[in-house]
């Protein structure tokens, strides 16, 4: 334990971090870096600074990571229209590469030999941290203290805190709740206490991101979404950065009662969890991606997307996101988007995401001559379709006389 | 032309396929054998029995089919959460292999060497009729009269009506519409008319079977669903049959402003084209489908479903239901729903499906013990995550030593 | 079938494809271009010019297309190790799209708006033509004679041959075999005659590429070969174009009595077909890149190739080189092979092909420190295993309890 | 370490087990019990009972698991022509579950908390036996020695030896061998040495069960396979068990010079390593069970079988045999083989499997009439063809056209 000289600490600010910082401290005697990033969580971060400066930190980075996160992590998962186990958004999944990514950058920086960071042993965020982690810096050290220390629980902690000089006030505002919760910019989570029963809902005060459907607005609202290689650049005609767009998609979204999910999903380390999510502007963007996609892109391309998308998706959400793998997936599933440019409308009311239509001047390939239930001046022959069905079918017709003379 | 003696024909009663039924008498010189299906349409099928006898018909058949094609085409699908496209349920493609095995077994009992339907040469529908026919009886000969004929619009049909002595006033309910429309008992689909520009919006009257999430109740209801190896057997402790279930269902989740759908899609004769779909209780059973899964099915299995969804769902869509591979993923698609029982509980609010708990008694994998928050007493060894991520990380640090050794 | 003014023709100078020749400009009243291709099938092609000015052909195009048949079509296809149907190394679908490429590329400097073959209407090659020509010229004609005229027979065409007066002595020298044949840079294929019954072996006759095994040399060679991203550039030290690497490999591998098939195959029209194959070089390529991939390809990485593999094979065989998806793929495959470089050496022994080694310096994944079976110094810690089976067996150990609890 | 009160051992009365055995009551303190197992390394067992006599064991299970084996592992793997990253055949994943099976089964029999094995810390086989045991025991205790104890190097261990009295003349005939080796009715292996050089071929004194191709007879032998259900049931007409049909194959093919393999190949620990194998019989199975299915399978699920099968070997490979998904792709695979009924004429000639004929009499699908480059009859219609190819090139024709139009 002693060869370790300087970690980088994923710092909250939070009573959770705030233990863990000390604990590194007077166990591993070493330097402590904290590393605090706006991702979107909501949070004001100066009071982490603070704290870090009087628990005697004395390299503290503090960085406001939300275009990073938006543009080169959520918008090129939802090219891919990913869902994981045909609900999850993914929200907390995407989060975690990007802070990997910056715990080896700091590391880098600062001569640090290790990282750490306050996911326990049961889930899948020491999996993405440490996934990513050794990915881009495979000599790194990592120390997960839930999975080393015997403060299993909430009362020894507060215990180790008290003896240590750790303001117990030291909270997160989510720590609070009798959840378990992480949030940025595309999604606020929550898992445990009442959720552990999967038969038992959970109360309406757990939400805090949406309304729920009672109680928004009467009025629904309707917004214009503009798409360029399949990523949203402009909203009712106002340009918008990545961070841009998803902000004021979970806001709109977010009052129209809209991304809720309440789920039991089958977490990387073998155990099914439960968890309640918020991701109202990602639900928007999920729909209206495959509205632009469902013009613009060809039929055997949509669909090869399809089929890869769960692989996809678990890689994601089981940490592997800086394999090699999931970028050369990437590459594929960027180079498909090349064409995927135009117009979404889509109407927002009290829960309900509706495509009320979608269009591409440059792009589509929906060609009306050819669809068309009326006269179609011979775009399309119709006797063409006798052949096609003819030799599709011919295997099952050999198929089915041999069983006939079997018989 | 003339070697055809006799042809069993898809007969809804309507305009066209009397038109067809009276076309096939004069072109083909052939004896028509009508065959007329209950499927949940929801129209009376005894004017068609009366229409078909005033065309000089002498072999009608009229079956009631709905127990069957929920028993045997739509559950079976359900069970694999199938979805075409992220999106469609196909209600319509599931529904016509049915029709398909019923024209045969017709053509086999009257001795009929043809079959002829309604559907146009540039629809999935004739895929889907004919390829279930070669399959089933693979001489069987095909008459496509929209492939064939000149009566090309609408206005040469009802000439062509008029001339034949066929009453105008011939018409399913459906046609007064402006749409071209297909209903059974997992759905009703709209085509056509202003559908055909992707960027409108279809008028709230089109909708019949479905109110708006608006003009839904301002109180929810909430179900609770029994099922048994994957399929629902009880609601609200209520044993019902198949159909009853899917009836039930379209009826309340219908009242509640659930399951439209609107949506451009790949068709597999090549085009794109945009359908509207009303899918009230298929809505219901996708969602508490994979609820009473998350629960009950392995992680693995799930995801393995997951991967073949996309494939098994373009099979139903381009009518291969009767093909080997369907039957082959069928088997192992029912094979991993032997432990899927328990209950679901399901809130239907203005367009939204709410899974409010799951559970089952006997086959959950959800160990609270393992999975929970709280102190574990062991159940769980958090030092074990160090090895699982270390081996799974190993790959990547070597290719990242590599990398830096080369840098 | 007079609104063609212009036709492309692929045309190789042997006696079908004068009749072609001739047929479309008697039956067509068309302007007849020929395109002859020197993709390796080993004739000459100048006689073919003769013929066609003979027949009155005013532009003619001749071109030599032996690298960029192996280096834009045959590499790319095996950096994907493609086999189809197990067997088959697709040595004659690859040729069809650059065919397809250049009629169109002529028909485009001709203002030709047709394009003819000589392809059956039972077989792929009409539909490798085809498809290519639409994808590449969406408005093109396509005139396929043997599905419309009624030549059906070797004596019809010899009539008309004679008829036409059309040299009789007008053959491939191919056409002297029994067998239909077709060659070019990577194989050379026969069917029918004795192969249309599969329980026949060929005559040893038959074969031309390739000796037998047993007529092989006593001695074996033993090649090495240097791969740069996937693609061998170098043999025994000596740097080599893309075809003539492969036309080495044939030469040295079909003495060696390597790369002969027999198979049975299903078409892409519908039914099963006999073929046998020849493909010397291309057999030695597909061991020799698995072998150069073992040692640079990440695992995952080579196994999402593996598992898209057959599918991205089944696009060539069935004709879609130049679809999106196709592409799309490749984009992913040319992607994989940035770091597959370094050197294979292989052993050519009576139709053995024997790795009898593989190195990369710059890109080996191969780490000897961690794989040893001797002390690795801490290399790699075997503790770490625990916990990786351990939590990779959770979720079968939660089920089995489960399943022990119920019985 | 001391609330373990028996153990079953993995027993192979090679000397590297017997210092288990001995380590295991010493540092446990512990009774254990040893299972040996037949399953065709060509080793006698009865030894191994005399040496677990002399180091105390009381219970002592010795099983001939030969057809078992073959039966219920074997074939079954071979129906979905399974291969691990292109080339290995699997011979030491498939017999660890059946070892796995009844190490839990004596555990059962004779009370035992624990099992124990002799497999590193470093390879698969760890993993696919404790998988295994957890899968069907989950609450079994695993004791992997070479995981535990620190005699890391052979000095180490023969100085254990030596000092616990454990003849160190206690040696498999394998063990004077460089190599590690492992051998079964499938196949033989060897790691190690030399082979850590992945540049450097194995001398031929290395291998022990097939002679080179150079050695092997100038003369070829041919013979006759019959398969029922996909499974080979006689040869040469004389009806043989599982393993009776293996033995045989392995000793006609192994004769013949075939089967040999030199690989680096993925480990599911996440290292490359390389290996050596002999699989003769398994070699010529492969080929022939392609052979048969490539008359009587239907194209769609030959694809269907291919897409999956890389998945399916890698769970094999990673020790997942007792997992629910791979139980469920077994349903699959084994339904698919119902109609896999006929012969299969093989030729082996030093170190070649040359298929020479294959036919069925009940359930061909390949169909004469149709595939015949002679008149058909008009058993199939060419003009199909036509609408065929349009209705599969229209979505490239649109995309095209739209192209055109943008350029």
């Amino acid at each position: 334990m002693n060869d370790i000289k300087k970690v980088v600490l994923a710092y909250s600010g939070g009573l959770d971090t705030s233990i863990i910082l000390k604990w590194l401290q007077d166990v591993y005697h070493c330097e402590v870096v904290t590393f605090t990033a706006d991702i979107g969580q909501g949070e004001e971060l100066e009071p982490a600074r603070a704290k870090a400066k009087a628990l005697g930190v004395k390299e503290i980075y503090i960085e406001d990571l939300r275009e990073e996160f938006v543009r080169d992590f959520v918008f090129p998962m939802f090219r891919a229209n990913t869902i994981y186990e045909g609900e999850y958004l993914l929200g907390t999944s995407i989060a975690r590469p990007l802070i990997a990514k910056y715990m080896v950058e700091i590391a880098n920086r600062t001569s640090a030999d290790a990282i750490s960071h306050g996911a326990t042993g049961k889930g899948n965020d020491q999996v993405r941290f440490e996934l990513g982690a050794y990915a881009l810096k495979p000599e790194v050290r990592v120390i997960a203290p839930w999975r080393e220390w015997d403060l299993t629980s909430r009362e020894k902690l507060l215990d180790y805190a008290e003896k240590h000089g750790i303001p117990v006030e030291y909270k997160r505002s989510g720590q609070q709740s009798p959840y378990s919760m992480d949030a940025n910019l595309l999604h606020i989570s929550y898992e445990g206490a009442v959720l552990e029963d999967p038969w038992q809902a959970p109360e309406e005060s757990m939400w805090r991101w949406t309304v729920s459907p009672e109680a928004a607005p009467d009025k629904p609202v309707e917004l214009e979404l503009r798409y360029q290689q399949g990523d949203i650049v402009a909203i009712n005609g106002q340009n918008m950065s990545p961070a841009e767009v998803l902000a004021y998609l979970n806001q709109v979204a977010g009052a129209h009662g809209i991304g809720r999910l309440d789920l039991v999903e089958n977490r990387y380390v073998g155990m099914k969890s439960r968890g309640c999510y918020e991701t109202p502007g990602g639900t928007v963007m999920l729909r209206a991606h495959r509205a632009i996609e469902s013009l613009t892109l060809d039929r055997e391309v949509a669909h090869l997307k399809d089929e890869l998308m769960p692989r996809y998706a678990s890689l994601i959400y089981n940490g592997y996101w800086w394999s090699p793998e999931r970028q050369l997936l990437q590459t594929m599933i960027d180079a498909s988007q090349a064409n995927v440019n135009g117009r979404v409308r889509v109407k927002l009311y009290k829960g309900n995401v509706i495509i009320t239509g979608r269009e591409s001047d440059s792009d589509s390939l929906f060609d009306t001559k050819i669809a068309t239930f009326e006269d179609d001046a011979g775009a399309y022959n119709q006797k063409d379709a006798e052949g096609f069905i003819k030799l599709n079918a011919l295997r099952m017709r050999i198929a089915a006389q041999l069983r006939n003379k079997r018989s």
